[in-house]
């Protein structure tokens, strides 16, 4: 029951990029659990991690790897996170790599593994490995709606998104797929994003666009403030497209590759959170007008990461109290709360820290029985403005996550 | 469905010490919602009050009378918090005090409001006070449990508990009522707290115990990590047993006190956790061999307020991989992951931060299974040890916060 989500959008192939997928057999029946991406020689490639200080043995192999070599191929399964598997699950993942080269030729440094499922339990190096063959001989360049079902887990749907521009009358493609749908905060949630761009872009330019898109987009959005062990999003640029190459910020052609980027990293994480485990709300928390934008950030998650909030959001209950009691117990240093004026959308709710007198409650009821509106919390005159976004916790959260192993 | 608590215990009458309930019509029907708790002259008192900046107008009222006087007369009401109610909620409460001084003769200085409900809704103030008189003329020593069931909101049950010592032959007894059972963590939860001792005790000497105690009771449990705008925890000594006054640290006396006052504290403060909204499991959260009790701390607080953890709980399900990644992403400068246990009470399941070699699912199932368990995270070799106290996360929780507007 994803909230505005609906099939796929087109995801345009991105030259140089063939995805293929196959049923391990190991998590799922009746659907493949098993993706590879390729990257033709020259691809650029870059990578953020979850920060979690438990990081998964896929993620501790894939930041060595992306170390040693430009990476020819990602290795995705769905169903096992082979997280908390200590030495045994890292040499795992190492055999996973090692397979797959075999299969494609190359050195296991230059597979990148990931993966996502359930913690602590071995994974089945020999149903995965059966399985690359078939995975391999499926790639084409049109696989990312294959690849994007492919690595599901409690996710209801395949998600991503494509943009596109010109360049001198050439057409440039951003195509990203992402998985969510639980253990979802920031610094990376359970959540893998694969993006690829056939634009040609230096590496050191590559990084500073994925980590700048990164920080307002897969890190501005909250399911459970629970932080995953398995995280990562890779940005690709196969350099396939025939314009010049693109090496340092500024220009037509690195802004609009920036907005492009920009654009489906925030549209992918926003479809995380649309299609987050039990959601029936999506829900864009504002904080502005402090000083310090890691204050608004702090203010933001306080609301958005409030059970009693989402609870309301759930109830489609305009419970403004719990949101003020939300950011009165922010842990920031300055608060003035006679400043504090909240809205639902556009309805003026608390002016001046109170109810404020013009507020209708049915003007409220009928923001909250949206299935997507804006929590706005002004905090003062300053300049820092900050978005994140979560949804609701319902019932099926609750369901979903007493029933499923993460 | 509260965990592990049955009917109230004997609540022993403190000498100097009576309380009275009546029905406002306010909140509730059929029960009463109204308490009055009155303390002969020379009873001396202390309390805390929640640290969320946006604090309900009784707190001002209540902070600001305590300054000025000894107070002669709480006066509490369940249905409605006058919180977010700005100017005319100061008055409401102002007005309700002098209401009570009135009928007591005294001032209303000295009287000290609570609410607790609702927030953002007026305080109907004719409704209270008109039903202030009923109050008083039922003032009595064995008053508690009906106070005790008169401030209770999405409570299941009524709170409350007692211990005694002897000094020199005569019996000190310290008792204590408690509401909660949302919007609860620390700084005070959603939360009423009211002890009484008849011993003697110094104003210093009582304000030190009370900050103590609760830095290691209310101040160390979490139902939904919401911190509320009405949390109170009150201490009196009406000093009417006949031993010599407790004025200074040591001593048997002082120490029996004490021991008396942090175990009635702990006692109220887990009775809120066990009949926490929703609540099927109590669960223990210690965090041991840290260097730092305060990241001991945060780091138990992850666990106790993560959701995933909290469902697995529910479900009895001994998913540790939740646990590990909470502890994983735990805000705290230092961990060796490598040094991690994780013990489902004796189950040891997590050591040097893998899979326990002998750890056998059925073991850690067992543990699951109970409706009390300890979940103990030993993070290296320090001498921290901190216990935080959390419940599970049930289909109820959501149930009542949809429902019920606090």
């Amino acid at each position: 029951m994803a909230v505005g989500l609906t099939d796929l959008p087109v995801l345009h192939p991105i030259a140089g990029i063939h995805l293929g997928t196959a049923t391990s057999g190991m998590g799922y029946v009746g659907r493949d659990d098993l993706a590879v991406i390729s990257c033709d020689p020259g691809t650029v490639a870059t990578a953020v991690f979850t920060r979690n200080r438990f990081v998964a043995a896929p993620v501790e192999v894939a930041r060595d790897h992306l170390g040693q070599a430009s990476p020819q191929a990602l290795l995705i399964n769905a169903g096992n996170a082979n997280a908390g598997t200590g030495a045994e699950g890292v040499q795992a993942a190492t055999a996973c790599c090692e397979a797959l080269a075999g299969l494609l030729g190359c050195d296991s440094q230059e597979v990148l593994p990931f993966s996502t499922g359930v913690i602590g339990e071995p994974l089945a190096v020999d149903r995965l490995t059966q399985a690359l063959p078939e995975c391999v001989k499926n790639l084409n360049v049109s696989g990312w709606q294959a690849a994007a079902m492919a690595m599901m887990t409690t996710d209801t749907l395949a998600k991503g998104c494509s943009r596109q521009f010109d360049v001198d009358g050439i057409k440039i493609s951003v195509t990203g797929i992402v998985k969510g749908a639980g253990m979802i905060q920031p610094n990376m949630a359970t959540m893998l994003a694969f993006i690829a761009t056939d634009a040609p872009v230096s590496p050191t330019l590559l990084d500073a666009l994925l980590q700048e898109g990164v920080a307002q987009s897969f890190n501005r959005i909250t399911v459970d403030g629970d932080m995953s062990t398995n995280d990562a999003c890779v940005l690709l640029a196969t350099g396939q497209a025939g314009i010049e190459p693109i090496s340092e910020v500024g220009g037509a052609a690195y802004e609009d590759l920036k907005n492009a980027i920009e654009g489906v990293l925030r549209d992918l994480a926003q479809a995380v959170v649309r299609d987050a485990e039990g959601a029936t709300k999506f829900i864009t928390v504002s904080v502005e007008g402090a000083e310090d934008e890691s204050e608004s950030v702090v203010i933001a998650y306080t609301i958005a990461n409030s059970p009693l909030v989402k609870t309301a959001c759930f109830a489609s209950d305009p419970n403004w109290g719990r949101i003020l009691a939300a950011v009165g117990r922010a842990p920031v240093a300055e608060l003035d709360i006679h400043a504090v004026a909240i809205y639902l959308d556009d309805v003026r709710v608390v002016s001046q820290g109170c109810l404020d007198p013009d507020y209708r409650e049915q003007d409220g009821q009928a923001v909250m029985d949206k299935p997507e509106f804006e929590i706005r919390v002004v905090v003062g005159t300053g300049p820092a403005a900050v978005k994140v976004w979560t949804c609701d916790l319902s019932h099926d959260y609750i369901k979903i996550n007493a029933e499923y192993r993460s």
